[in-house]
């Protein structure tokens, strides 16, 4: 099974499935500028720090070719331009900002006029792509080993295993299969007899609005929660592991993901519940030392329903400490920190 | 400022603030027969532990008064049905099966017929009403201590206390200035500089309806928060104290309350955040040896949006272990287990 949800269009613009649409609609839009992507990639209709990464590399390509492009000096001050400006769309995740620059980097390196420049950067986004893909398949593959350990542990009752994921780490987060989740789909597609319970994800409902979507679509048992439930349920050893992604992780190990992520870690480290960030390379950032250097973004009060009057606060990401994570899953395998420079 | 939201309808039927419409519409209903008193209760037009007890026994002594009273040994048999019924409508909170055992007990022990007896249960229920407000009095007072103590600790930033809350535990909880939030009022009547972050409290968003609607009255300044962001307000030193209610505390201390209050708990540990349970003595229930006894409320799927197909885990209540629990506050001061029976 897979599930696609951005692709070129014939005519070489973005297509995206519109993400806030789901899982009630099936809509797809059409991106073809600068403004209409940080549009897309600020109201969520494409998310997931890897999903983020790959789109904005196609949609930059998108719209540079709507633009009639001057000589070669010109050309790539533009690009620069515009990658300075999708890259600012959202500030927690990494993979947007370190395509930017890949694309960046690619423009400067590549000889002749505007059409070969045009050429390179659609084979890159498409790299980015291809790259995001093969990572995840990987990643898929290095976490079965988690669930092996998990289903002959004490918890694993029946041999089904009980996961728990937070927020959507899926084909929809992704170029691919997904993190996390590409975890339990893979091993669903291998026969694995598994649970997923599901954080529906406050304030934006990315787990049961997405999760369940794809979880239902996979037909991999699932069971949605409010996310103040998880602790309850590791407490009742019903969860054998938790699987979430991360949109940034710190040199020493600290991880910046979907709001909601830490207090599942503390949850799990009083329950002795293992827990593993799962994020392709892209999602490391060795210009951060620390989960204290990221910035987490704040997003509109909106989200939250309160009374005219009162305020809110909505932070989108929180950090976890990395010593409250068991260990992480990349495509390079099971690692653990310091992740060098 | 007080705010009732139930009374004696002239009639002596009951009267309810319909709490599921607030803060959109302040809507009342009348409450004439136990039916109609357990849906109210069961779809909580009316909830919080303590205002559970009290509208339950004035429900009663409303539908009572609608019936044709036969003999003496009938009504009391009836007395007996109802209250079993009422009791079973909502199985956490321990004050509903308290104040139908005060009820039953005080309709036996009253000699005469159906009006005396009908008498003696209306002045019981408002026993039960008048000892609530008095009880929360008596906490508000008793709490301002740990006020005292947040604001001139290492957390107080220039005299301002952050108070975190979850659910809504004030007036519309009780028969009275509130237990958790009732602290909060009163200290902010007395002229004490104040903040509070208000957990929305998924699913039924109690905090960010009915808290806020609370704080706005009062004009207590304050900010609502997903629940998934409390953990990361205390990692960076936001909180000065958490004060939570509870729907029941057993022997040992552990405390059933409402859904997300145990991780909550969970990251104040992490933080060396103090952490109150604020509850009169009704919510504490003697019969019961720790929080492994006591039955978790699972209410309807329909609470969360899921996707047709995708199960639904909607437990209403969690339980925190006492070693979590820095003290209890109830209307004989500052206290810790175990409780006697």
């Amino acid at each position: 099974m897979r599930i696609a949800h951005f692709e070129w269009s014939p005519s070489g613009r973005l297509k995206l499935l519109d993400q806030t649409l789901l899982p009630a609609r099936e809509r797809w839009i059409e991106v073809g500028s600068v403004d209409a992507l940080i549009e897309a990639i600020r109201s969520l209709r494409v998310r997931g720090a890897p999903a983020i990464g790959i789109t904005a590399a196609m949609g930059l390509v998108a719209a540079l070719r709507s633009i009639t492009a001057g000589p070669r000096s010109a050309f790539l001050a533009l690009i620069e331009r515009c990658a300075g400006e999708i890259r600012a769309a959202r500030p927690t995740a990494v993979n947007l900002g370190w395509a930017m620059d890949r694309m960046v980097r690619r423009a400067n390196a590549t000889t002749g006029g505007a059409p070969q420049i045009l050429a390179a950067l659609e084979a890159e986004a498409q790299a980015i792509w291809d790259e995001d893909e093969t990572a995840c398949a990987k990643i898929a593959e290095a976490g079965q080993e988690l669930l092996k350990r998990a289903g002959t542990g004490a918890q694993g009752r029946g041999g089904t295993v009980n996961v728990l994921t937070h927020c959507n780490t899926g084909f929809l987060a992704t170029g691919g299969i997904g993190t996390a989740l590409g975890i339990v789909h893979l091993a669903a597609e291998r026969g694995k007899a598994l649970h997923v319970w599901v954080d529906e994800t406050r304030p934006l409902l990315q787990g049961s609005r997405l999760t369940a979507w794809e979880l239902l679509r996979a037909k991999i048992p699932h069971t949605v929660i409010p996310d103040g439930a998880a602790a309850s349920l590791m407490a009742r050893q019903q969860v054998d592991l938790v699987l979430v992604g991360a949109d940034r992780v710190a040199r020493n190990g600290d991880v910046a993901n979907k709001l909601g992520t830490y207090p599942l870690a503390l949850a799990a480290r009083r329950h002795g519940v293992p827990f593993y960030a799962v994020a392709p390379s892209s999602s490391f950032d060795p210009a951060c030392a620390t989960g204290d250097a990221i910035a987490i973004e704040e997003r509109d009060a909106g989200e939250l329903t309160v009374p005219a009057g009162s305020a809110v606060y909505n932070p989108a990401f929180d950090v976890t400490p990395a010593d409250l994570i068991t260990a992480y899953v990349t495509e390079r395998g099971i690692v653990k920190p310091p992740f060098g420079p």
